[in-house]
């Protein structure tokens, strides 16, 4: 046992005997990422927490969990121990560290002697020391990085711009280093970017996207998942995981996104925001990077209803026509079953709560149908991007780049017939639903976290681009509205999104219709 | 008293009686910012702790100082509250919280019972929502904002550049939103800019600086204070506080930053960074936005020695000499009694430390010299920006308005008899220093509180200002090297700098003698 003042740090206050031996331990785990013997410093149990900027993970399992999956903790030198004894068994210790990059954190734990004499963290809380700029989030951000052009219904608002979009003097990212590096400076706004700053609105920066946009987890391989602002230790959702990142943690009122198979309604579920998918073609898509143009649409994110009424408002082309949604609210069972039970188990319960008899409609096979939707995106974004890949082997990376392998295997005969079955299902799809609005989940599960089993995320993702890809295939306009919650791997409150798809170019109607039940 | 039960938020864990009601009434206190409910809710004494991003606070009085200063606490409401009860009269609880702005955070304190039955809190520890983007420290910030034009030297280095550089596309804001809005954006890189990006280097962002850098505190009124990275609750030091606070935590690895009257020097000194003030007009000063141009330097701020000096060597004009810095080290008596006793103590036994006899010098009268210097530089600045300054009235604000209004009033016969004066001085220190390297601390304290009383705050000033001036007047170069530590209001560790004034054009291996006392 060393004594206090042997040690390489200053101690404050009386340590109890074996405390700081204990503290010692757990900051050589620490550094040597000894993940067993961190386990086993921590107490057992359920009621152990552990939290820093991304959020309180709570139970010793979820936190070992953590631990195992984010590959060691930042160099960091210990400069002073405040301990605080609390009865004869506790005491608070606060660490003040130096980080090897630069500036101080902070480490408050609750240490507890157990019956055996050990000492073992119970509660630890841990600061780093403040980060100026989160580039999980975004690439380049501003203050603001582009000023409004005019003024209008955006007067005041900040926007995070999904790096699809082509801003004045910026290259266009796409979320991959090596096609960014390709880009020329853009000569001149997209039109979606240039309404929004005539409404008043900035350009807060340029929010990070999955590459290409083509995932909806949201882990950004090049440069990190941006955090789930909702969920500690979970996915944020994509591919518009910037925006929405930016959005739910205060960071940008508005999230210009894209949606093709769900990259707006799946991280407004997971991170509890609203978000707009509109009907597809009502906004100009003009000098945005596409994936799959049959079913890209340039949509919001945003902490309110309103905002993304009076965004979406902006956005749409002059003289479409604004349609009612008004009919009534219908449920498939075919969506539900492919949802978690919790997640249908919440939304059952909120269709009841929603009032009114809710009627069940028959939809064609959802997997014939999500299969269709899979094979001519994945056509289209090989057409899209196959030849840049094919010059930069390399440049794509993970999930991302095992589907553009697949997506290039697709043949032109595979494409017609499922463009053909997609025309069909169309069809029948508008018979069904006419002027009615279907309800359904808008994620089939609440965000996963980072460290969970691969297989379920799989599993997970197809579900959710199961439900998502209705609008997609009819262009009929989803909302994604924050109604529902479920108990998460890290919380018990876990937002997801209720999603109502209505009729072509009820937009705005169907957001203020999903509000109603806010 | 009510049950845990119905409370608005989820408990967890057994509470001890009364423990959720001083929880609630300290929530109320701190939504109201009833700052004596606060304090009375906080344990008195030394020990008592409280932390945030920001840093640590030790002391019910330092912290109650910094609640004054801070103007109340953003908007929160409280989610969960998971309490770990440890011996019969403490509790940890640790409470999940949302923004009104978005995200979650955590507060993790440790309450303890009095002998009078109350519960206080003797151990706070704060997370807000990370933050995705600290505007006090970036105007704009990217990953990078501005690639590399070439490689060598600096491959891999990050620049901070303070907001007075012309960099090609951007506004040069020089800390004032109105100035910046004026200006068109810039053609052209600065030359000292174009330097370090054709050498390796990565423009990281525009950094904050006061406004039009005439001021070494840093508050910068616009934007708020960035935070000071090695003092808790400090002022960064400025003018080129943005530079210094991302070098400081990390966030770039280099600061481009200018020094007229101390603006690299006070910063490296509040914040623990190395710093040069090079040879006046041994960098070209094209393209950055002037103060007061016969003292006005073009230098560089970094965590290490010899980023300083490969960085100082890229931007020295081509063919300048590099001279020698081997002379022998000499104090200024009139110089460490007008610095804190505690920073003049610590030199003191740094330069016993140091080795060798060192010689003292008698210089002219130190006040003198400083009016002289501040004279002259307040003409030129008025100069530079008095037009701008009149034609924009409530532009500047704050201290540094305070400051020009009185520059307005110099008048040419004042200027004329401060440059004469300046001459002689020049000659005189010449002839004193020669080939000598002038050891002083490079700033008369260590970095004040954000809430220090504004006359102490003046009097710290003026002294730095006043030991600052001999580089100014000659000319010389000058490193500040983070040698020293003091106790502060905050630290016991508080760091201040060695500084260096060495011959003209011995920039190189003046910082490199500082490093050989590192």
């Amino acid at each position: 046992m060393t004594a206090p003042h042997d040690r390489p740090y200053e101690v404050r206050g009386e340590a109890p005997p074996g405390l700081l031996d204990a503290l010692d331990a757990y900051e050589a785990a620490l550094m040597s990422d000894d993940i067993a013997a961190m386990d086993a410093l921590f107490a057992p149990g359920d009621a152990t927490l552990r939290g820093d900027a991304g959020g309180v993970l709570v139970g010793h399992e979820t936190i070992g969990a953590f631990r195992r999956s984010r590959g060691g903790a930042p160099a960091r030198t210990v400069r002073a121990v405040h301990v605080h004894p609390a009865g004869d068994d506790a005491a608070v210790a606060v660490t003040i560290f130096e980080a090897r990059t630069g500036g101080r954190g902070q480490q408050t734990q609750l240490w507890r002697r157990g019956t055996d004499g050990a000492w073992r963290v119970e509660v630890a809380h841990v600061s780093s020391p403040p980060a100026t700029y989160d580039r999980r989030v975004w690439r380049i951000v501003g203050d603001p990085l582009v000023e409004p052009t005019g003024t209008g219904p955006l007067d005041g608002e900040t926007v995070a711009v999904k790096d699809l979009y082509a801003i004045r003097g910026y290259a266009t990212g796409a979320g991959v280093p090596a096609y960014q590096a390709d880009q020329p400076p853009a000569r001149d706004h997209a039109p979606a970017v240039a309404r929004l700053l005539a409404a008043g609105a900035a350009v807060a920066g340029i929010a990070r996207t999955d590459q290409f946009a083509y995932s909806v987890a949201g882990l950004n391989d090049p440069t990190g998942a941006p955090p789930n602002a909702a969920v500690p230790g979970a996915v944020p959702g994509g591919s518009s995981s910037g925006s929405a990142s930016a959005v739910a943690l205060g960071a940008a009122t508005l999230g210009l996104a894209t949606d093709t198979a769900g990259s707006i309604r799946v991280p407004a579920s997971y991170q509890g925001l609203w978000g707009l998918r509109p009907t597809h073609g009502s906004v100009d898509a003009t000098g945005v990077v596409p994936l799959a143009p049959s079913f890209d649409t340039v949509g919001v994110l945003a902490r309110t209803a309103d905002r993304v009424v009076r965004a979406a408002a902006v956005l749409r082309e002059e003289g479409a026509p604004d349609r009612t949604a008004d009919g009534p609210i219908v449920v498939a069972p075919q969506l539900l079953a492919v949802c978690e039970p919790a997640v249908a188990g919440a939304f059952a319960v909120w269709v009841s709560a929603a009032g009114g008899v809710v009627e069940e409609v028959r939809l064609p096979d959802v997997d014939a149908m999500y299969e269709a939707f899979r094979v001519r995106q994945a056509y289209e974004a090989w057409q899209a991007h196959g030849a840049w890949i094919e010059a930069h082997p390399g440049a794509v990376t993970g999930a991302v780049a095992d589907r553009f392998a697949a997506a290039s295997r697709v043949t032109v005969e595979e494409d017609a017939a499922a463009l053909e079955a997609l025309g069909v299902y169309a069809t029948e799809l508008d018979a069904v639903l006419a002027e009615r609005l279907l309800a359904l989940p808008a994620a089939s599960s609440p965000a996963p976290t980072l460290w969970a089993d691969p297989t379920d995320v799989d599993r997970t993702r197809a579900a959710t681009l199961k439900i998502g890809a209705i609008a997609g295939i009819t262009g009929r306009p989803a909302v994604a509205a924050p109604l529902l919650h479920v108990a998460g791997d890290t919380t018990r409150h876990a937002p997801v999104g209720v999603s109502l798809v209505g009729p072509r170019d009820s937009d705005l109607a169907l957001v203020r219709r999903a509000a109603s039940f806010a």
